[in-house]
């Protein structure tokens, strides 16, 4: 085992309930306290008894901004007056970009040049500087490094960064203090940081819940690696939900390892007929990655039938008009 | 004045606060306390202070199950056994279906043969006896009265019928009693059901709000017959604001008269950019009827500006393989 290894393991084991109430704390002045939905037609469709926490309603539109918060509220001073960076294609450039400006701090996110033009537009507005990379990882990590050097500024990753992870958790300590007998807690996994977070919620806690993820089969590499006991790739990403494309990272693994009760994968149709039903019967607007955890628990309903189950519903950036509904 | 008019504006006249707390109260357990939503970025956009009383997250998704279920709960004994009639293609049939099933109470409700298959299918799903006519109004009120006659079903108007818009009032009531401060309310007006009750509970008040309505410009006869003083009717009904088609009637009309400070008119571009907001921003699901009052903010802002405005959302029940966004 590395000496980094032995310092994640440690930092894992020694997180308690305490470490995420002051978290959750620390970041309450500036996010929404979500609602927690119910649906009798929902519960009735699946046999379960579901909790929502609407992350889709968070500030920017997705839970991501509670990691991002903590990640730069967690900056010594010095830190702080450096700024912060990032890559991302999605939710986490706009959410780094919204918590570094509610907190007066230079954020630089990395962008590939492919992505949505929306989401670029979004990440501008509100606020941080937006550098465009070639659409390739080993890009994005390279423009991403030489301006973490070029500026001083501090690189947050996107789901693999303790901080980050704490400041998910926060989603799930909020719909246990509002739902304290939750058996089940369900979440998407695509780079673990959602899972990881709601995964040390649901655990340390005197009645701990059991743990499940959702994947797209597509993309189910949190599913294989789970199974092989190493951090797994995708050859390919076809799939619509676009926030679950990335992989683990050696922060969030290990809580995995240690916690989740299985990940369940769902095909496309699965998550395209679950957004539907939690469009037409909820009227919210979720994102098709946010509907893959709603998804596993239709598909396997031995798991939850009859029990109490939250499920984190992670955000509701979609775009309009390019909707998967026939 | 006809003996009917006159009946009319008596009960009109004497109908106050004390009235609509009585029917909140009567209908409170068959229905969903909706929330009052807010968005900053809306409120940035209007230049308004909007509070979005979520009717679309109402039983069955929209307000009307409000009417339905006041007009059910006021039936004698006699009648309750007997049943009550209805026609309508859309929200109200389904309102009055479950509002009837609620209550143990026959529901016969005639839908035009043209109807979305999709509405029909959720009238039956709520176990009222459809019935499907030519799609005439005239033969709507035909087959109504026929079935009336035959099966001594009390025949209930979707919005022209006092206890429809009594029950519909307890939208804005509750609207109020958690945002006291308002001093505008505006809601869709079609029928003129929901805008009357909304009036009702707006202006009965110590501290009376100023009433608004927003109305399709292809459909704009309430915008007219406030001007002529006379019930109008449409020629043509080409609006994607399916749910406002049809024209005020001899209850509401005189509400109307007497409270609505203006009623503002948007075309059918201004329903889609409203809707379009209010979907990507606030991320919750409303028909296109429903997206009309915001629409008339954005249009005449002299009227809003930095007033505390409440907004009566009315529906969300949409057909999402048919969406306007491009």
């Amino acid at each position: 085992m590395s000496a980094n290894q032995q310092i994640i393991l440690e930092t894992i084991a020694r997180t308690g309930e305490a470490e995420m109430i002051e978290v959750s704390q620390k970041i309450s002045p500036y996010i929404h306290k979500t609602p927690v939905m119910t649906s009798r037609l929902l519960n009735e469709i699946s046999g379960a008894d579901l909790y929502f926490k609407c992350e889709n309603f968070q500030r920017m539109g997705a839970f991501k901004m509670r990691g991002a918060l903590n990640a730069v509220l967690s900056l010594t001073e010095e830190e702080k007056a450096n700024g912060v960076v990032t890559h991302s294609s999605g939710n986490f450039a706009q959410a780094l970009s919204l918590a570094a400006q509610s907190l007066g701090v230079p954020a630089y996110i990395i962008m590939p040049s492919d992505a949505p033009r929306v989401k670029i537009e979004a990440a501008k507005s509100y606020g941080g500087q937006v550098l465009l990379c070639n659409p390739t990882l080993a890009d994005r990590q390279a423009t991403a490094n030489a301006l973490s050097k070029e500026k001083k500024a501090k690189f947050i990753h996107p789901s693999d960064d303790w901080d980050v992870i704490m400041g998910n958790s926060t989603a799930a300590s909020e719909l246990l203090a509002e739902v304290p007998e939750l058996e089940i807690l369900i979440a998407p996994v695509g780079g673990g940081g959602l899972l990881a977070g709601t995964a040390l919620a649901g655990t340390r806690r005197k009645d701990p819940c059991l743990i499940f993820g959702g994947e797209p089969l597509a993309v189910d590499d949190a599913y294989r690696s789970l199974k092989s006991g190493k951090i797994e790739g995708n050859a390919t990403t076809n799939t619509l939900a676009d926030g679950l494309k990335t992989q683990l990272g050696e922060w969030n693994f290990p809580v995995l390892q240690q916690t989740v009760t299985e990940i369940i994968t769902v095909t496309e149709e699965e998550i395209v007929e679950a957004m539907r039903l939690i469009w037409e019967r909820m009227k919210i607007i979720i994102e098709p990655s946010c509907a893959v955890p709603f998804a596993a628990v239709l598909k396997q309903p031995e798991y939850f039938s009859n029990r109490k189950v939250g499920i984190i519903l992670s955000g509701g950036n979609v775009d309009l008009s390019k909707l998967p509904f026939k």
